[in-house]
């Protein structure tokens, strides 16, 4: 083999995707020493996303001070790569759920933060940003970050003010006709695997506000508050945000950023694999691994081993899957341009032992289908 | 591919050698259509044993009356294979622990039976008389079956007798030198893949009586009468069974078939090896597909896949282990020819789970073996 392609998922609970990354290019070297190797860590949208990024396509990490999820000043970043004509943010680095720590509190925290990185990655000139939505402890409709941007939020007094989680039942008018206006002609892409909508049972409090600190009282008015920004949305700017796939996302900025700012909502593999211009990559490559923690019927839905493989097949490069678990209904996988799945799961233990030597066991795994490959077999007849 | 060969160990607890030889038959079919493939089922000298020939050689079931466990008459059977020149007997057909069922008792179980078959069997005109020596129900050092093939054993009082485990004790000559005219000039080759020895603490009674249904003290009166049985043997034939590897197996029918029948013991799956012509059948092979239910450090002392493996390596046959559990320290695997190992664990769940989804999930693995290899890969540059 003369060059391989390493693009897989981070494993759940288990390893990052650059580490995964690392594992698979030692073993590859160690059976086809001459061979090239492009990684490329798949950002999922949450904390580390920027980073990743940055590891597969080179570029700068910019920081700047912008606020945190309770208004205090911190110091946070954005990437910039592609020559700097693309900025990415990842929406953890100023409303992530780690900076928190114990203080958790969805009513009060907002995006603010995102919106100054936004305008700050706009004003270094980038023609398109990549926003990440993953890991928020904020449940404000993204209206934290509209506000940074001028997006302007009235009370029923005509009060301008920043709503968050808890006051997003105060707002009574919005004005999105005057956005920053170094966004003009800048295009906004958010990363968004998931189809919740911004309020009800499945929406953004009901679903994640529990685990950014929310008991059952707090989630109900969360989710009354959502409601309630949809509704002046709807007669403000007559487009209704309520029912959009992914609008419940990172506590409804989902929602917001695609209203309010014109945002467009793609699964974070698509947008990976265009940033990275995967197809270019993959031209003359004789082989793809990805992975996953687990693929199964879920996984068809657009994840990232089928992500990858779709775009395979087209140019009929052979795509290797090193997943933990292969769970039922995986047929379908190889339709899509999945040429074989392997799980590391080496011997019949738990989960909670096997992820204490998941390493071990990629490298293994790797190992042995790397043997299997240098074989020279009349396999092809 | 054109031809491969499957020569699998059954996977303890969960399938035959023989359902895997099928499933993996089905994994290459599907995408070899064309290709032939040759199922060796690995006797392993237990239950089964005759089958497993008769199936990767074709042959003869012959059916005989003979001895049960306790002196009844029983329908027993061996198999005819190489043309009649080889028999195939499994001591268990006539001596083995599900023949007892509840009513175990290793103080009174014979090998008279084994005997009897082994005599049938050289009245055909067979000229090699392989024993698998597994599953048995008895612990009387195979002098039941040597005293139905002519060995005497006497007590104090010259009185002739047929010891069984209760009364090894009270063995005080043995003569050796007129056994069955029927066995001239035929070599008897026992399967036996166990070390231990006839008596000691890791000898026959200690360690495998209890699951005969020993308590601690008929333990230690079996182990006494080994004891006596090798004493004897030694004062009038001049040989001492005592520390031959081993002798412990089935009862201590190991020692007792090499020292007074003048048996080889031999690690089954050398046995198996020789007689199906295992050089001979994989000349031409691609590819050789083995497997047990856990390869690690032990396995290099012998066992299926690393013997198969070693035979392999001498023709430069690729050899893929199919797996359940991949243990440490199978790095020794690779230099003693076997290519690659995979594991069937596609989940992570321990192994009352895992052998419940065996059969799927060596199918699968199978087939994902065989999507690798149907490639077209730049894989040998």
């Amino acid at each position: 083999m003369k060059k391989v392609v390493l693009i897989p998922d981070s494993f759940k609970e288990t390893m990052s995707s650059l580490e995964i990354c690392n594992i698979m290019k030692k073993s590859i070297l160690s059976r086809f020493p001459g061979c090239e190797t492009i990684s490329i860590p798949v950002a999922d949208g949450g904390e580390g996303s920027v980073d990743c990024f940055l590891d597969a396509m080179g570029g700068e990490r910019v920081t700047v001070k912008v606020s945190g999820p309770f208004f205090n000043q911190i110091d946070s970043f954005y990437g910039l790569v592609d020559g700097g004509k693309t900025a990415v943010i990842e929406m953890a680095a100023c409303a992530g759920l780690p900076l928190v720590g114990a203080s958790k509190n969805p009513m009060a925290a907002t995006t603010f933060g995102v919106g100054q990185l936004i305008s700050a990655a706009a004003a270094r000139g980038c023609k398109k940003i990549i926003l990440g939505l993953g890991g928020s402890c904020t449940n404000d409709g993204g209206c934290g970050a509209a506000a940074a941007l001028g997006v302007k939020f009235r009370d029923k007094d005509g009060k301008e003010f920043v709503p968050t989680g808890g006051s997003l039942k105060d707002i009574a008018h919005v004005d999105a006709s005057l956005p920053d206006p170094l966004l003009k002609g800048i295009e906004i892409i958010c990363m968004c695997d998931i189809d919740n909508p911004l309020y009800g049972e499945t929406g953004a409090a009901y679903v994640f506000a529990p685990q950014k600190g929310a008991d059952a009282g707090m989630v109900k008015l969360l989710d009354e508050g959502l409601i309630n920004l949809a509704a002046v949305i709807n007669s403000c700017l007559g487009t209704n945000p309520g029912e959009m796939p992914g609008g419940g996302a990172a506590g409804g900025m989902g929602a917001g950023m695609a209203v309010l700012l014109g945002a467009k909502l793609r699964m974070g593999i698509q947008t990976v694999l265009d940033l990275v211009g995967f197809d270019a990559v993959i031209k003359d490559a004789d082989m793809i691994f990805t992975g996953e923690g687990k693929i199964d019927m879920q996984s068809l839905r657009g994840k990232v081993v089928i992500g990858v493989a779709r775009r395979a097949k087209v140019q009929k490069v052979p795509v290797i899957a090193v997943v933990g678990d292969i769970g039922n209904g995986v047929e379908g996988a190889y339709n899509e341009g999945v040429t074989a799945i392997f799980s590391i799961n080496n011997v019949a233990v738990p989960f909670e032992k096997a992820k204490l030597r998941c390493r071990e066991d990629m490298a293994l795994t790797m190992d042995n289908i790397m043997r299997l490959i240098s074989v020279k077999t009349a396999g092809n007849d």
